[in-house]
């Protein structure tokens, strides 16, 4: 089988492209390596399967040439920063979610393409009323551009799906955590670990610390998409990513400490219910469907948390600005 | 109150339109004529609170340029070929839904417009297990690039109400039907008339004419919108537009029939359960929300399209190639 990755020099996404090569599929790697990177997928370069591009998914000519006898999509691709900051630009998720991803589709169109399969999040839930959040019941109203960009993708490929006769797999990820290495800032655990190297004594904490989320470790986020792909096979697939529970801010920075051997850390809050505008502050996916197709997260929101504090520790040079989570 | 009505030539936006100037609102339209039509604004045109900008939403700089000292925007405009047909482009409605909303929202942050209205579609549901369906709980599957594409209108609005603490108000119109013309095979009681005045009769009918959906009178549309934005005060207002219950294809054929004098026209179905690829066959809008803010249609589908029938009958020149329903 041949099988297109897009944002496959991601943390994920090579991750994904490594197992895919591991069950014996012809792996083709798009990646513009504006947040990939060529280390992620280094390992695999020799590998006689596997195929790395350097494509920009917005360029409609080069995705639709790498298009070319591929069967299967894995559409990893896309605006990694959830964050949005007053003086961002607010296009870079439409460009970057919704119009890469029509590129995607049209693509796979045009040259008879038929399955794909697509990291969605959880933020297309908004600040639900349901909790756990199942994948049937929600009232969408998300509350960030890249969830809200992200619901539009998904509503693009449940289109193509239907009227072009395709099956397709949606994914809602919890928050992905795992031992690659991203940029400060981006997520909890690296943020942490950074600055508590720079100042062990005090800790700043965005939002008051009450921010509680699913969490799930990135080798089991990989094992659940491919579980997903093999088993369930209605024409459109769409499944939540995690566990039922979740973990509070608050709870990690006091297991990054304990974890960092420091004690007596001063935490400072910056208010507000959420870390950041666009941010939801608690949330639990419901799992059910998941589990009723025969795949259970092994580690809860908490242990899959320690888990990436110890490999990001491991993983992170003293000092670097890095951070060890992965979003879709 | 200046307030700008993107789409302002079109059926539901012209009367809409007309009906912000009689409230004493200042009222700019932008519409690129592409569906919409001058005749529509004709009657306004010397109104000294009345401003038409030919304006295409595509071209952000235009768009920004009409938004200086606008309080209120109905956003209105939109690709209203619902039906999508092998050989068509599939990009129509991402560049005309998505883009044209996305730069109808930056624009409004740019010139710190915080109050938006927009129509959207009950084509966001796709095809429900849940009739009447409510507004709080779907499975967005849209089948339909036009629906997709809403749905992901629906999001943006929605992200960007919540991070720069706009109000917003979102329509899921039923099927809206009216006095006002629009081309051939658009929808289907023009579309019936034109055909039984070609051939009173045979009566080709899409489908398996066992469709059935909910219609809305265009002018109940319009009092529906404005009592919505009047006494709707979340900061994120979805409302269906509609009543709960829906009349079939079939039944609107002998409507037709019946109101043109004709008997024992021959039906041909062309089969399937839906009318085109992307066609949502069944439909009831719960409307309960609605009426529980205080406003309920008075006219239910088969009233509504009673009316239609009639008003069309007499506004269609005989083998004018035309129809009469709007659709957002």
């Amino acid at each position: 089988m041949k099988t297109l990755v897009t944002g496959g020099a991601g943390c994920i996404g090579s991750d994904l492209a490594a197992a895919l090569l591991e069950r014996g599929d012809s792996v083709v790697v798009l990646d513009n390596l504006s947040s990939g990177k060529i280390e992620h997928i280094a390992p695999m370069r020799d590998h006689p399967r596997f195929t790395f591009l350097e494509t920009d998914l917005e360029n409609f000519d080069s995705v639709a040439s790498a298009m070319q006898g591929v069967e299967m999509v894995y559409h990893m691709a896309a605006n990694p920063d959830v964050k949005f900051t007053e003086g961002d630009a607010t296009d870079k998720d439409l460009r970057q979610n919704l119009v890469c991803t029509y590129n995607v589709l049209e693509s796979m169109r045009r040259c008879g393409v038929s399955r794909i399969a697509f990291s969605s999040t959880s933020a297309v839930y908004g600040i639900s009323p349901i909790q756990p959040i199942p994948e049937s019941a929600f009232f969408p109203a998300p509350i960030s551009l890249y969830g809200a960009t992200k619901l539009g993708c998904e509503s693009l490929i449940s289109a193509f799906q239907n009227l072009f006769g395709w099956r397709a797999w949606i994914f809602r990820f919890a928050n992905i955590v795992g031992p690659k290495v991203r940029k400060k800032g981006r997520t909890v655990i690296g943020d942490f670990i950074t600055r508590l190297r720079e100042n062990p004594k005090r800790l700043t904490i965005l939002g008051d610390g009450k921010q509680a989320k699913s969490y799930l470790l990135s080798e089991e986020c990989i094992g659940a998409m491919l579980y997903i792909v093999d088993h369930a096979q209605e024409p459109l697939n769409i499944y939540n990513l995690g566990c039922g529970d979740s973990l509070s801010v608050l709870r990690i920075a006091d297991m990054v400490v304990e974890a960092m051997g420091l004690s007596g850390v001063e935490y400072d809050f910056t208010g507000g219910e959420g870390g950041w505008p666009g941010d939801v502050p608690r949330f639990r996916l419901d799992p059910s469907k998941l589990n009723a197709l025969g795949w259970t997260a092994k580690r809860n929101s908490e242990e899959a948390v320690r888990i990436a504090i110890q490999t990001t520790l491991a993983a992170m040079p003293v000092a670097a600005h890095v951070d060890n989570a992965c979003k879709p």
